[in-house]
């Protein structure tokens, strides 16, 4: 598509020079996330309130141009690419934090606010904001919104949608709605707020957030354990999850993982290992040795080999290291892995390790698994690369069959990284027709002309 | 309204006898909930299974007659009356848990369930369900849904909107749709199952909830601590919500109420008391002493006159007991009170009690309030008959002027019995012309014919 003359002396109207790049080159870097796809969009405009969030709105909306709205891009599911063009908004200069509370247990930001920053003010009043994703250095709040982003401490605390009271939104068509309360406990109207949540701004663009904030917990406990297979592990989950505490982190790493560890890293493994769960508990300081030895009890399991406990930061440190080494390894291994993002309740998480390895086996590509297995949440990874003439077929049949499977076994395609152009085209093996002729009949009244991020989230046919 | 003959025909062809009622002897009961209005339906249908709620659906969408969804018809906000007539489909024979699971830590049900029933099924493998109205014990889950209902519990737990996976539902059309996922994660379309709890069975029918369950905790202790007046009990709430250990409970009474049980309820109260807070802490047994410590130091204020701790089931119950009298005290004093149930910012508790006192000496009418402090959630009782042809107007004009100053501290005019039809015409108080023009767009896709509960939720111009 062409931006029109008319809509370029408009976007010179009403932006500062400082505010828009419609040179391509300019443009280029905004055309990319973390998906690593790309497509180059005609403007990029850059929002310093939300009255420049509606005038942008207002413009693409009275000349038909796609807008798709950009946090820092750190989304792996091609969510923030300008598929079509048109203008893509950014919103990393909205960082005001404009109030944090305490007593009402809530802070009310912009959404370029990263999700650090909101921690480190949070911190200072004795609180955390519950959604902790790896990227949370340099991702946006609005990124984590749009996809409803989580992390380990989601477990025991709740995703993005979990955590938040009201949100401020810009339709379409440019209009100004307040969703939700500034309090915890509200119901009148619609729940517009967590409609929104996850939306990935295909039905309104977020100006404002009033985020749910939780109480540091005061002490947190760190156990490590190794299993002899991956069997055993899922199994002491299914334990750990059927009794009275919530780990506020089950992290699991499966046998090949291990392998690759002993391989590519630096890293001292028992030799029968064969799977491996990170548990952490966090509370009250007087519950921390009752919790732990509950822990303990839960892990217990057969094929438990080895299981230590850290007692302070250090100690919690070291045992993280081996996890921590997983991503230099895979990164070093297979610098193109595909890296999928499947969940399935806990219970079947045997079936599905199990599945991955008649996969690994019927397409001979290296499977690796890892995740928030408290959740059912596994990062399942292709050590292939997808532009790969030969793999990337074979690596895209495999997922096929995963998806598959992982439908049949009640999960969902997406547990926390969300759907983007990458996801697609398998929602319709989540959601029935009937359900997403109702989702797009939905959308149409947020964005009756349908430029918010166009081609997005669910199937083009 | 009246129904055809074609349309009773094809009533009797889809419904065994036992399943309808059309004799308006039959009918009367239907018609009223525990908001004392009436409205007279056409038919009564009962539904035994989801193709029953589809089948009327299916007839009443066919020949536009209104439809209203009804559980166990607790709640007070009239949301389960058929204003306009038509038929009344009542869930209440639904009665069927479909699952519970530890591991997974959900519960499948059908509609008419009742909340204890969930309970007491959830205890048997170790868990709960958060909501906790004090209808437990007669309302439906499907009630629950209908209004995002909670209770003192939700404190610490959430609401009814933050303990459920996944729904089924019927649209307006007849149309199945699947919500959510058995999962704690799951980030695939749009969030339908927020967006259908709190809905008043306006947008569609729930057919089938998957419920998430929460651990029972190991323990729990109960405080009880009289302040000199009511400033002195809400500044201890701001206090204790500001630290680290959230209660599972913060209820608050006020200073008329201490008044009204000293008059009317043989209770044994400090002189001086002028309100009352009842903190309850749960969690791992390991905590309790210190979390007990951490409330008394949170709960501290130079206006706290008494504090008491139970330290078992026995001394709990006795520390309950004075507030568990003042239900009693207050139906015998004036049985037909209007019981409202605003929210606002935990800190601005003191300003809306005030403003209470201010509203109570203008209008002469005893105002008393009490409610789940923790969420700044007050159920402001005027102890006037409504239907009082010199008071009823008073207490209108009075409430109006409540609404206004609970919007204008950033409240709610609801925070757990919803809409329905008593707060209808004040929505546009808390919600502008453009949200609302939006949720009735919303409402027209899901019920293209607006058969769903009519004139409810929304004020009618």
């Amino acid at each position: 598509m062409e931006l029109t003359a008319q809509f370029q002396q408009q976007l010179n109207a009403l932006f500062a020079a400082n505010q828009f790049y419609t040179q391509p080159s300019d443009c280029w870097v905004y055309g990319y996330d973390n998906s690593r796809k790309h497509a180059l969009p005609n403007a990029v405009v850059f929002a310093h309130s939300q009255e420049d969030i509606i005038n942008i709105v207002k413009l693409c909306y009275e000349h038909g141009v796609p807008l798709t709205a950009r946090g820092r891009a750190s989304g792996t599911t091609g969510a923030a690419i300008p598929l079509k063009g048109g203008v893509v908004l950014s919103l990393e200069r909205m960082q005001t934090i404009l109030q944090a509370d305490a007593t009402n247990r809530s802070m009310i930001v912009e959404p370029g606010v990263l999700n650090a920053t909101v921690q480190a003010k949070a911190k200072e009043i004795g609180f955390f904001w519950p959604p902790d994703p790896t990227s949370s250095p340099y991702c946006s709040i609005g990124g984590n919104l749009a996809c409803n982003a989580s992390g380990p401490r989601s477990l025991k605390y709740g995703s993005t949608r979990d955590n938040v009271l009201g949100l401020t939104a810009i339709t379409g068509t440019g209009e100004v709605i307040e969703c939700g309360v500034h309090t915890t406990k509200g119901v009148v109207g619609y729940d517009f707020t967590r409609l929104l949540i996850g939306q990935e701004g295909t039905l309104a663009i977020i100006s404002q957030a009033i985020l749910k904030l939780t109480p540091l917990p005061e002490a947190k406990r760190t156990l490590r354990a190794f299993y002899r297979d991956n069997v055993s592990a899922a199994q002491a989950v299914a334990q750990i999850m059927s009794q009275s505490i919530t780990p506020c982190g089950c992290e699991f790493i499966d046998g090949n993982a291990i392998q690759m560890i002993r391989k590519h890293a630096n890293a001292d493994l028992p030799e029968s290992a064969g799977s491996m769960l990170m548990i952490e508990v966090d509370g009250s300081s007087g519950a921390m040795a009752h919790d732990v030895e509950l822990m303990k009890k839960a892990a217990a399991h057969p094929g438990l080999i080895d299981l230590a406990i850290a007692h302070n930061n250090e100690e919690a440190e070291k045992l993280w290291a081996i996890r921590k080494s997983l991503s230099q390894a895979l990164r070093s291994l297979s610098p193109h892995k595909i890296n999928e993002d499947v969940v399935v309740p806990v219970s079947q998480i045997p079936t599905l390790l199990a599945y991955t390895e008649e996969l690994a086996a019927t397409f001979d590509i290296t499977i690796v698994n890892f995740g928030h297995a408290g959740n059912g949440n596994l990062h399942v990874n292709l050590l292939v690369d997808p532009h790969d003439p030969v793999q990337g077929p074979k690596a895209k049949a495999c997922l096929n069959l995963l998806f598959d499977k992982v439908v049949a076994l009640q999960g969902s395609l997406s547990g926390e990284h969300g759907v983007g152009v990458e996801k697609r085209d398998y929602v319709n093996k989540e959601l029935s027709p009937a359900s997403i002729a109702l989702m797009k009949k939905i959308k149409a009244q947020f964005d009756p002309k349908m430029i918010l991020n166009p081609d997005k989230l669910f199937p083009l046919t």
